[in-house]
């Protein structure tokens, strides 16, 4: 599968980390970055992620084979939905959010419209019939930013996400899955919204539980913190517009996560404040099980 | 400050890199692990972490120049206080435990009752009154267990902190201060109850936060979690026993510091549910601010 022009919309770090990752395995002949800022797209284009670069997402999308969004999640479906018009038939479309029943919904609908749209007005030139969308999810991230931070190894030995719905084109599916392999992902095959729910106990939840434990910490006692505290809150470090934009998206099952944190939480505090050590050391055990089996 | 005879009393991961530590820089002519496992101390002792072994608190106690307990919290005290007696004068004892508050003021009420009851038998041999304990808790230790873990270089660049009390002796304060120094520490000093809501916010919090969000994960979801999840977790892997004798130590302050997390997490809920994005955003903003500001 060498395909002529890959393109990556959005050239941060893992966007740079698809370009270096691509090039290194040589999966295209091009690898073509598209943003809205020269500038940034130059750094990519210097640290080898890209091959070229391009302002115009029309103009990209006329010569892909294959597009990769790496733009923040809600930014994703308008980047694709303006690319499709202009899409070859047979083109493919992806993306790299951390969400993906909004997404992979919006654009779900988002095609079908403008499939509608090109049947009535009987343009050929828009044959979005021809051109799939699938959803992808890398869980290969961290809280950092930029292409300077872009790795070929990203995905080595991580898993992506691929998502299926009713809607989805199985030969399409087949060959985004292919890609992400290609990477040096492994990769599973989720419904969207189970994928957002099983994320909002992974990482969404988390990060929200970070974000207030480094929230709430009186400045005097910074110094006191040491690797666990800083383990523990690595991630509230993440942009904050871009994790705003994710839990915008993911509401209902972040908040459905909160549930269940919430009634633990408060089984730690009634076993403390009735001295329950039995049950202490239960949730305790229970929990050190569980990490244990997961790796470093 | 070369001592004759620097003594470890429970050579684990802590107990193991003072001793490595203080031999490397030459602190002691002889550096004495105490424990009741004969195989560990041999372990400790083929590491290179101590240069003798035993089995008896008081044996050890009578050759003593400095001892540092470093048991788990909940047999500090009592391993400080079997081993008072039997210290000649001049001898100083210190500790790693995580939690300062009960500890110190168990020892230093047992060492004024064993003074009391030296005087009333007139015995000259207990001097309590010449042996001094100094609270400390080096923050270095990790999820991980056992003097294999040990490391030279444990404390240097980290942070310990040395407690002092109306009733602390100055002269002593100063000794223990310096030995953490000599072992490449910096030191901090605070009052016990002090040190134990900083903790609190920084440590005990964070685990039983950690301990949950780990806790609830299903089963179905171990593969969908990345580095950051790991990362927010992976203190939840310490051990359960050491842990809930931490909590139990620290209950009131652990207590405490619950109650602005759960205000805070609450104010994302309700932020959550309605969609108030600019609560979301301040409240991801402040978290980053300060992570940003903490050390990696």
């Amino acid at each position: 599968m060498t395909m002529h022009t890959l393109t990556i919309v959005g050239v941060g770090l893992i966007g740079g980390s698809i370009g270096l990752a691509a090039k290194r395995r040589g999966l295209a002949e091009t690898v073509l970055g598209v943003g809205r800022n020269q500038d940034r797209l130059d750094q990519a284009y210097s640290l080898g992620a890209i091959d070229e670069s391009c302002l115009d997402l029309a103009a990209a999308a006329r010569r892909s084979d294959l597009v990769v969004v790496c733009t923040p999640v809600d930014r994703i479906a308008e980047d694709i939905l303006a690319m499709v018009p202009h899409c070859r038939p047979g083109t493919l479309l992806t993306d790299a959010g951390s969400t993906k029943g909004t997404i992979v919904a919006s654009v779900e609908e988002g095609m079908i419209a403008a499939c509608g749209l090109a049947l009535e007005n009987q343009t050929a030139s828009a044959k979005p019939q021809a051109v799939h969308f699938i959803g992808s999810h890398p869980l290969s991230g961290s809280e950092k930013q930029g292409v300077q931070f872009a790795d070929a190894d990203c995905f080595q030995g991580r898993l992506t996400v691929v998502t299926r719905t009713p809607r989805t084109d199985e030969i399409a599916l087949e060959r985004v899955v292919t890609f992400w392999q290609k990477l040096g992902s492994s990769v599973k095959i989720m419904d969207p919204l189970e994928h957002d729910r099983a994320l909002a106990a992974t990482s969404h939840l988390p990060h929200l539980v970070a974000a207030t434990l480094v929230g709430i910490l009186p400045h005097d006692w910074h110094d006191l913190t040491a690797t666990g505290f800083r383990d523990t809150t690595r991630i509230a470090a993440g942009d904050a517009d871009l994790w705003c934009a994710i839990f915008a998206h993911n509401r209902d099952a972040l908040l459905g996560a909160l549930a269940p944190f919430a009634a633990t939480v408060e089984s730690f505090k009634k076993a403390l404040l009735d001295s329950d050590w039995g049950t202490v050391k239960e949730l305790l055990i229970r929990a050190k099980k569980v990490r244990d089996s997961l790796s470093q």
